[in-house]
């Protein structure tokens, strides 16, 4: 197998300096489960680029992230809209219903992004006991997809569910490309847009493990340490996910490592698209490129680099860069993924 | 209000020989919780109409049939597939994903009919552990929207789905509908069909309460008594839901009941067919007319007759008959439909 | 088998008041779901007898009652504190637990009561989420070993539960046995007396189905009404759920036949005290006898008699009388009691 | 604050080989999940120490890997039974309830340990469908008390509960400072020892997280691989948490760290135990040492030092050392705590 490859951005390591920072942190005792000045310091500063009222709670991972932080703010008679390609639909195995006891009802969309006009089939039955009660809209930004909203499509979401009493949560699992693919700051497209709840992740970027749930307005979720713990996902030595956060946080880490990952997804879709049988099924707006190739030439590269396979149905495949890609991988890729398809195309 | 409206079956009564059972067993001491006579003799009649590897069990309403049921044959990292229009997706709060733990996927239909062409869309998958793994697809006979599967779109679904290891479920809680309108034994188009698992209904066909699950093969769900009574269904007094059946069977005073029902749907929609401005939206093939009309007009109706609103964008209202429905109820509906368009009309 | 045992209250029929109301309601048409006069009419009633704050929520069975309505005032990082032999604890499968997702905490009792001094034990870790805090203590009058707490014990278990901001439940499956002990209106031990959440049972007195979930203060379950739907219990037919509660306060019929009981299980309780070998383990207050006897002696007589084990380890079996118990039935039973203790006797 | 206290061993820090083998492991890209090579490795690792036939996952932490464990291996309807002083009933909120939906049955013990006696008053109702099915015994080794079990405890605890059909858990948070207390491999007092599931811990002895799940017997928890995912504890970058264990393992630094802590208890013991006033409430056989002190006293110690008051009622605290422990710490402390307790006298 090759050293670096496109499967997932969580198939990448961890940044020096966040090893660093761990190993700053890891100096004589410290209180766990978060009542160490570590964890106190990463929530200042969680604070400093989402408001002053946000509410961080860390927990070990993704999943965790989005279906205890969902579960803080419904009922187990609630129900939660999201896009049918979501990971929350997609790939956490039930997880929320089975949490927080709710229904997650789904809209179609081609580009793993939702408006508001997607929702209103399921805008019904509110008072009616019947019917789970939407709550919650989640979307993922950027998408699934590799796909980015726009603040003024998320502020557009965001008044549609206030108007229905409902929240909007945001699952961040890879909210650094988006912010740099927007170029702002974290805040214009969450707090200031009308999220209610955000998933804050940094694993896939350059980080361990530790996602923050971050709920961005007073009051959403008072008892929510009791949901944590219950939820299996308080950490005892909780400084070192802090510490994680601090070294992501200083000096914009977190933005040089994106900003690296999405030129490279850049140069990567400018190497392939080109490819004659290659057909490039999404824009290219953050570290991922979807594209559709013949099953049997996925087959061969596949024995040389582990990829995911998205859909199936049409032959699509999910390629991803990482903050630590680099042009020649890009190049080796490319070039094995070239002389593929010119061979394949010979054989047909 | 109306003595008798549209709104329901189950605003019905119960039927005279039903309650007359129930006096009939209200003779000294019974051993509670299913361990007496009057239980056993339902079982055996269960056995009759559904084969001898039926294993029955009483619970008190349809939504509990259908959660518990579907709860007794999979695990909490499977999924369901439905109808969107089901009941199961609509009608029951996300009861199947709190109480089972698992995830509810649905399909898209105009008639409230599934095929394995719909299906194809969530049978991805199989073995990711990040993914929910379909388990059961749900059918209702007769649909939500009053139509009927025949036995050989009963048979092809039960074959695809086991062709993916996975189980048939059908929400029979107007079974009895469905076997009037077809013409056949109850057998023919469920265990015969390749039906696993079936939820059968009585309430909206003159019982008072009591729906019953039907495993169709042996081994389904082997311990099942201890998910009947967690699930907080486990009747005490027993024999008074077993001697529903037992009157209902008697006779076949189920195919009288129903086949009353479908016939008088016919007459409701033969009277209002061709009310200028009304269109009726499905074919009538059970108890229920689908018919969209001016909400001004429904709501004027409504002052004298309760009835649900079914789809509330296309302005779609439901009617419903019932065992007991009369001509002359549906005379005096009808004129008044007929009248209160006309006069909708002129004011246009 | 004999016509009419000691087994359970709910071995019994249905009163012939009661199937006169059913009969008296089944009527033409009424609205679905709790939305009749019946429910109305019975919802009155039980403002009367509990005060005006009473919001009365009908479920099918007391398995529910219990489950549904304690976890509609708690959370799932609650826990609930009973006795050791509670219905909760012993006899429901762990449905609180599944349904509610909370702790069940017990306290070792005698006779099946509690006092605050028990409760002492579990009273600490309020504040701290790694341990589940107490929300709920649950109590059952009379007791499922017969036994009937006054109000001033009750009253001081709810002055010490709310001074802990904890709520009081109380399971009154057997309430009616405990009202005529003490000789009592309801609201004197319920209301007056601190309780805030009770279920009101009927099954075991002379109903067929049916219990009431009453949450005595305003505002302890605002949203009540979605966790009956979720959990399965909304009655479709309500009215005959009602129209069983109006009978059965009407003349009060509730306190005849529960008083016939009681007195029963006193004259039982003179007939057989005396017997050589024999001892009665509880006093006699409702409608239970607890006796213990050899096993040998027991086995001979649920060859003709059907009734529970209480304690094996102890050889303790429970007999219960009921609205329809004769003196001649005890008569029956009590000298086969004593036939059968003189010949196990002579054969040791 | 002091540098080093006796809060619990989850303040101190990871040891400098566990570090150094994730720098190790971070070269390159990983496949994500578990898929990759340390993975691998770890696994063979625990299956030198605890068998062939060792099914082991990885979770984040040790609730989760409690709480996951069991519910493997369990139903709903099912029981655990455990001390009431557990981690399981104490310490995680209601989690196993939460997520295996299944009841938590306790015994109460002075030392932390069980015994097959103890367990008899739980065995009952089996086969019984009103009564939670009693399915596994939860151990800890070392105890939450500080104590130890013999092979041959558990040995016979294991014999008792098998002969039930039911399983034997052992909460292994501490079982490194069990073996070294024990002098014996961990197998032979697990696997060996009829221990069927295994939590294995080691972030209470140098560690940062991830917990190991062991199933020691085949065909435990087939589709465990599920429970893991849906339960949110499925770690993307799997490699960090093989990558310590693989540290922990080798030249057994396991051994090293935890007879280093056991050391220390039994020098704080030695220290403190003379101190008039002070009453040590254990055997020390690990890392814990349980004393009274009067609470004056505590709270004048714990400006210093945070530590846990175990046991409000009886002026009991918990004071833990760790494998970065010194002598010096201890001095200090015990000097601290021999002149509290002196001036303490003399304000008598």
């Amino acid at each position: 197998m090759i050293k670096r490859g496109f499967a997932s951005d969580n198939n990448s390591g961890v940044h020096p300096l966040i090893l660093e920072e761990i190993h700053a942190v890891n100096q004589g005792h410290a209180l766990g489960y978060g009542a160490d000045v570590y964890t106190s310091q990463a929530e200042v500063i969680f604070k400093q680029h989402f408001g002053e009222d946000t509410e961080v709670y860390f927990v070990f991972n993704g999943t965790a992230a989005n279906v205890l932080g969902i579960t803080g703010v419904l009922k187990p008679w609630n129900s939660v809209i999201t896009a049918y390609t979501s990971h929350i639909e997609q790939d956490e195995c039930g997880a929320l219903e089975n949490f927080a006891g709710c229904k997650v009802l789904t809209v179609d969309t081609d580009d793993g992004k939702i408006n508001p006009e997607m929702l209103h089939k399921h805008m019904h039955g509110f008072g009616f006991e019947h019917h789970s009660q939407p709550k919650v809209v989640s979307i993922t930004q950027s998408t699934e997809m590799g796909t980015v909203y726009t603040p003024e499509e998320i502020k557009s979401l965001a008044d549609y569910v206030h108007k229905h009493d409902m929240l909007l949560h945001m699952d961040g699992a890879r909210i650094a490309n988006a912010a740099v693919y927007l170029g702002l700051p974290f805040r214009n497209f969450t707090t200031d847009a009308g999220v209610d709840l955000l998933t804050f992740g940094g694993t896939k970027n350059g980080m361990m493990y530790g996602e923050a749930i971050c709920f961005l307005r007073q009051g959403l979720a008072p008892d929510f340490k009791y949901v944590r713990k219950q939820g299996m996902h308080l950490a005892s030595k909780m400084r070192y996910i802090a510490a994680q956060y601090i070294a992501y946080f200083r000096n914009n880490l977190w933005y040089e490592l994106a900003s690296h990952s999405n030129r490279m997804a850049g140069i990567l879709y400018n190497r392939i698209k080109d490819i004659e049988g290659i057909i490039i099924t999404q824009p290219v707006q953050s570290n991922g490129v979807f594209i559709i190739m013949p099953p049997e030439v996925a087959e061969r590269i596949q024995k040389k680099y582990f990829f995911y396979t998205w859909n199936e149905k049409k032959n699509e495949y999910r390629l991803m860069t990482t903050w630590d890609t680099t042009e020649e991988d890009i190049n080796l890729f490319s070039e094995l993924l070239r002389s593929e398809m010119e061979s394949y195309i010979k054989r047909l």
